[in-house]
């Protein structure tokens, strides 16, 4: 269990990650940088140099600061440490994004006490805009300030605003009929948002995002951002979401149990 | 025929259109504002005060410091003018980007001089981008300076990045195919940029646009920022774009012929 004070350093911590990343990712960025094709389960899912060059800097600062800290990253793997305390960093979320020019990408940073993701931060350097979460607050930083991340009010489908990535990431036919009919039952369904459309959940303007085939360190950083501003967020089947898989999070308990009721028949 | 002076002059004017609408509709941005319905060909199309307001406060000024041009912008529609110059302006292009938070959304602006487009602006306030496109030269001016805009040198489908906001534009069967197949034979497909995406064609990260059910005021600001970036935009059969229905922009001729022997099949 960490104390506040170890909770206030580690978030400082977080934000030099974050500006190391910044450095490395942020001159690539539209830079026109040769792309490489690293898995098959999309069609295309490129990684850069930027990548794993931002996770590099990320772990080298971990290992000088944090010597005892685990480290689970997307390019390098994972390092187990003496101290139940570990990282969870995907440099860039939202490569896709990166290397179309669009800026809906973001440096995902978490810090997991052994049990679950406590501290999380999503950092877009091009809109210069840091989300972070911790126990008690979610906040958004920007160089205007600091301003208080909460969830909408929303309460029903029909009233929501649904955000996805890319349907192409459900691989059933039931999750692919699941998400067809959650789609005709909400508001307006935005895709392409990656890590960016659960930070919006935390600002209000999205009210719920629906997920699958996500890796720990797509939702890791997140959790404690959408959890902190007043959002829920679960398995399908209303499970722990910190391993990934399946993900869904909702503005309100309501528009949560109206979501999973559909959810879980595709599994 | 509008001289090099006139250009420069007109161009700034365009920039303090832009300004005018920005004090609009940033503070709406994210304010959790009451949205209302407009039209039925989508699901939901939200039209804003912001949306409303904005292009009132364009107008004021377009009226008060040149009286004799007309004017065609989506809130308030046309007033014809006793020039042959009318400006064509929609104030939140991607009303659905901006009621979701995403900072894709943008303020159009075009001169058209009675036989195209020949000053476009596209200006996203939030991230602090500002697209121009002018006789010669097109420019992304932000708050780090000014860059010469350029497409990219794709000239292969199979290589190629495909923008398109919303495939729920395409309206016929025909339309739907062929854009599904368009998809299965890029590198890439991203959804969700309305005229965000036709701005990064210019700037090279998209390689290529394909979309439908555009009105003029969704399209003519971009033309000449393609254009002057070295870019083309067309109709799906090759023809003027400026009146919008089905337009597709591409960075190389190449490219853009490969897309329209694909695309001229649906109509």
């Amino acid at each position: 269990m960490l104390t506040p004070d170890e909770i206030n350093t580690l978030t400082g911590f977080a934000d030099t990650l974050a500006d190391a990343a910044a450095r490395v990712t942020l001159p690539h960025f539209r830079s026109g940088l040769a792309v490489d094709n690293k898995r098959g389960d999309f069609k295309f899912d490129p990684v850069t140099a930027a990548d794993r060059d931002a996770e590099a800097a990320i772990r080298a600062l971990i290992t000088e600061h944090y010597p005892t800290h685990g480290i689970y990253g997307e390019e390098h793997g994972r390092e187990t440490g003496t101290s139940e305390n570990y990282w969870v960093i995907d440099p860039i979320d939202g490569t896709r994004s990166f290397i179309s020019g669009v800026p809906l990408w973001g440096t995902l940073i978490a810090l997991n006490d052994g049990t679950k993701p406590v501290i999380g931060m999503m950092d877009q350097p091009y809109t210069g805009e840091r989300f972070i979460g911790r126990p008690g607050l979610s906040e958004l930083v920007t160089r205007h300030g600091r301003s208080k991340l909460r969830v909408s009010t929303c309460t029903a489908l029909d009233n929501a605003i649904l955000g996805n990535t890319d349907p192409a990431m459900f691989k059933t036919e039931k999750e692919r009929t699941v998400f067809r009919t959650l789609s005709s039952e909400v508001k307006l369904r935005r895709f392409g948002g990656d890590c960016y459309f659960y930070a919006l959940l935390a600002a209000g303007t999205i009210d719920l995002v629906v997920e699958a085939s996500l890796q720990p360190y797509d939702i890791q950083a997140m959790i404690p951002i959408i959890e902190n501003a007043g959002g829920i967020v679960t398995s399908w089947t209303g499970g722990d979401p910190q391993m990934g898989g399946h993900v869904v999070a909702a503005a309100t308990p309501e528009l949560h149990t109206a979501a999973i009721a559909l959810l879980k028949t595709a599994l």
